[in-house]
Order: C-alpha cells, then structure tokens, then sequence
C-alpha cells in the first residue's frame, strides 16, 4: 500500500485556512486509495486525519511521545517514536509522495528539507514567495509548488502512478 | 486499532520451529482484529506478515534501512527509520501486546529487554529457562512464558481485552 | 564544559569559501574553550575540525553511520547513531550555540529548522538574501545573520555568555 | 581517543555495591587515558563519572532527554538525543569497549543485548548465574563476566590494546 505524508503544523501554529486545506487533502488522499501519515498530533496533523477517515482511509501517526494517550482520534495506527522531532525523518522517508500545507512552523521545515534531500516528491501549498526562491538555489528537482487543491490532487496521481 | 508486535529473529537465526510458529501467530493475530506489527525483514517477520496476510490482517513493518525495497512483501505498511536496530525501541512502545517467537539472537533481546522497561503486555514461547530464570530476577511482571499455541491465543486475547 | 556546533554541507556541497570559513570557524570555537561538534564528515564538518584541533580544541564528531570508519581524523570524539540524517536532531540539541557556514544544501538546512524549533542561538554566514527573508518569516528570535569572522567571533562570545 | 561506555542501573535500581564498583570502575576507565561514556543519569552514570573525574578523565553522557539539565554534574560532554531509551543503541554502539555494572536491570539488559549484536568487546560484572548461561547460549564471543576490579581492570587493557 502506497503512503502519503501530510505535513504541516500542530494547533499552535496552523491557521484556519492550513486547517481547511489539510481536511480536503485528507479526503484526498482517503479517496486515493493510498495510507495517510502525519506526525499524529493535533492541526494540520489532526484534520487530515479527520478528512481521510471520512471517506473511509486508512490514517497512521508517527507520534513524537511514547504514550498513545497524545495521538489524535482520526489515527489508526500510532507507531510511537519517543524521539521528539527526530521522528521528522521517519515521517518523510516512510511517505512515498509528500504533501506540505504551509511551511510556516520549524517542525515542518525540518520536513521539507529532509524531503529534499532524500528525493521524495512533494506538493506544497501555500508557501511564501521567499520560501520558494530559496527551495529553487537548493536545486530541488521534487517539488513542486501549487495553490489550489485541483492542483494537488492532479499531481499526487501523477506522483503515485510513476511510483 | 490495536497493534500486537510479533518479535523473533531474522533468517540468519531463526529455525524451522521458529519459522512455523511465526507463521501461526501471524494468523492469530490477523483474525484478532489487530494489526500485526514486526521488523519488516526476513524470518520470523517475514512469515508472521505472511500468516496475517492469508486470513485478512493489516501488516506494519518498521525497517531498519532508509529504503522500502528491503521489506518483505507481505508488509502493507512499511515505516522506515534508517535507524538500524535503534529502531527496536520503537517496535516495543508501538505494540499494544508483543508475542515473541524464541528470545534466541541479540536483537529480540534487546526488544524484549525494552518491553519489560516499557511495561508493555508479554507472551514469550521458546524461552529457554535460564531466559525465564533470568526475567524472573528482573521481576517483570508483565512476562508471560508459554509452551503452545493455544497459550498464545487466549493470553492474546486476556491482554487485548484489558487494553 | 560549552559545546559549539558547527553545520555546514560535506564535501558533495561545500564550496571552496566554505571551507575557508569552516576552518576559520573551527579555530574560533577551539580557541573559545568550548569543544567543537559536528555531523563528523567531510567538508565543513572536518575543515572546522581541522581547525580547532590546530589551536588544541576538543572535537565530537555525532555519525550518521554505526562504523568509527567513516569519521574524519580530527575528530577526538566519535559519537555513532547509526540514524543517517535522523542524527541532525542530536547535533542541534547538544549544542549550546550554533554555527552554520551558508545553508545551501538540504541537510544543512534542516539542522537550521531544529535549531529555530529547540530556540539554540544560531550564527549563520554566507545565507542567501532569500533564505534571510524566509527565517524572517518564521519569527526565528535566536538567529543571527552574518557576514565576516569578526561578526562569528562576537556573537559566538556574547551567546556563549549568556549561557 | 578510545570511549570506554559504562553501563548500569540509574539510582531507581542500583544498590550500594553497584555504586561502588561504578565509581572505581570510572577511576580506572580515568586513568586508562580513555573517555568514559554513559547514559548521563543517575546511579551507576553517575558515580562512574564522579570517579573518572576525580582522576582527570574526561566524561560523555548521551541524555535520554532533549534538556542538559537533567545530566549529572560530573559530565563534561552532554550529548543529548530526546529518545529516551531509544538512546541505548547509540550508548553501545559509540563505544570501544563496555563495562556493565550487573545487568539488574531492563534498560541495562537492552544494551547488553545491542553489544551482542553489534560485537562490542564487553566486561560484565555482577552477573547473575542465569544470566551467565542464558547469554552463553547466544553464542557470545565478546563477552567475559568477571568478579573483580582486577580483573575489570586487566580485560579493560587487553581489550583497548586490541582496539
């Protein structure tokens, strides 16, 4: 089964829009047949969950902790880490395709930038213009930057099939 | 959804007697309703994932490399870590109850040792007794050694139930 | 005693201008007192050792492999993970101060993320205008942009102070 | 510089007599010229760096936290990696050589089990019988359990003139 990691931040920093965009590409990802992954806590992490489970997907979440107790309700499957944010890396290197809703918080950063070096394709959303000019000095030639979900959704199709 | 963890040795250790409960449990545990959780390498994970896979179940492999292309092919779900065996820690604390095939290489014993730290729930078949001598001294309480099938089965169960 | 760490891209990213400050950097933290960490590998991660063993510092190097092998000769210390890029987590929260020599490759750059997430005090040379603009964005309080040794050097004594 | 890693229980589990033989276990490792390594806690992590230090050695303690505030006093180099016990791993795996202060313990238990595996020359002492024979059956070949400080110290020599 193909995995699609949705990044993006926790309550703290995710903002009402981030929270709409990650609960469409939730049910994006549910209706594609493929596993969804987050890093299990609430926001962005929390409403692609919720999104995937209502069309009937399946949801897993890397948890930062060691208890399930901290892991959203919309997960599945909580594979406990105990490792704080040094989970980031198994949460982009286990995705086959990525999308990032926003790249506002450090914790997603820390995402893209393994994305980038370990060559997982991914979709990002809402990314400010300086972000994007930077991403393109690193040479990254497997990201691509949309603003819209039609947008999303036509290149996680195309990701998937060539994978 | 429940997790239970089958632990046991890869095929450089494992024997045919290892091989073949391995392989029950993974269909016990597949008809449990849980998903069936293991190292996503050869032996014992290898043909616990199978046993699932033929009555149904859900399998998870967390592996050790960065790449999926080593996980056995009956995992529906591969996690990668990259992590080497640190990441035995991850496979106990993301198991709701771990069933483990003969405690006969160093690695399981680093997970069964994580298990009895973590407090998470037992079934150990093909313990030697000084294994079971040792644990005892350790006082694991939550440690059960069986000697059959049917042990593993309704200790399972007494177990997912509390959960 | 402080521990400094130094971040910048290996040999397969570093240009001539980052050595040149890595190895200046490397004889700074040195002469500072406080021991110099890196990732352990080529590149900045060896120049800037190089540098501090000149002036009779102490290096740790934190692998990404599980083999002493692969570690520069100056490094005093090699810590082993076995966690690939997973060990970048490890580097920034063990540092009191960082040093980052440009942030032009991915690696780098998620070194940079953790170290605006875990709020370490950060010195960084050689960033493009792009990327200044971005942390900007971030509302990053403990990175300080930078362009000269001289600038490194104060910086570096005023954090270590505060600590 | 060699790492020699000193393992043990924290002072939940240690008893008197393994706080002494940490101690003069940190003495000797202080003397030998190498650098202690340990899990930066309490008990046994820290009198062994209590001794080590009282005879000029230098000391590493790899946190199981991501806070240096929590590592004891004596150690010099706070390597910290948020992985709580996840950290076992790394402990075993950056060192030459390892002394372990009995195996009382499950968290001593895992890194005694990652030695194994990794083919760590190791030096155990306080053992229990069981023990003893259960790692035998493992087939072990780094293993020497021992019943003395002498004979700590003489295998320690042997092992770090192999190395």
């Amino acid at each position: 089964m193909k995995i699609v990691g949705v990044m993006g931040p926790g309550s703290n920093h995710a903002k009402p829009k981030d929270l709409e965009y990650a609960y469409e590409i939730g049910k994006l990802v549910g209706k594609s047949g493929s596993a969804l992954l987050s890093g299990g806590m609430s926001g962005v992490m929390e409403e692609s969950a919720r999104g995937a489970k209502e069309v009937g997907g399946l949801t897993i979440g890397i948890g930062p902790t060691a208890s399930k107790s901290e892991i959203n309700k919309y997960i599945d499957l909580p594979i406990m880490t105990g490792m704080q944010s040094g989970r980031n890396f198994i949460n982009v290197i286990s995705s086959d395709v990525l999308v990032f809703v926003t790249v506002g918080s450090p914790g997603t950063l820390s995402e893209l930038a393994h994305a980038i070096q370990m060559e997982i394709p991914s979709i990002v959303i809402g990314a400010s213009e300086h972000l994007q000019h930077y991403i393109k000095e690193l040479s990254a030639t497997k990201v691509v930057f949309v603003n819209s979900l039609e947008e999303i959704e036509s290149n996680l199709h195309l990701f998937l099939e060539k994978k």
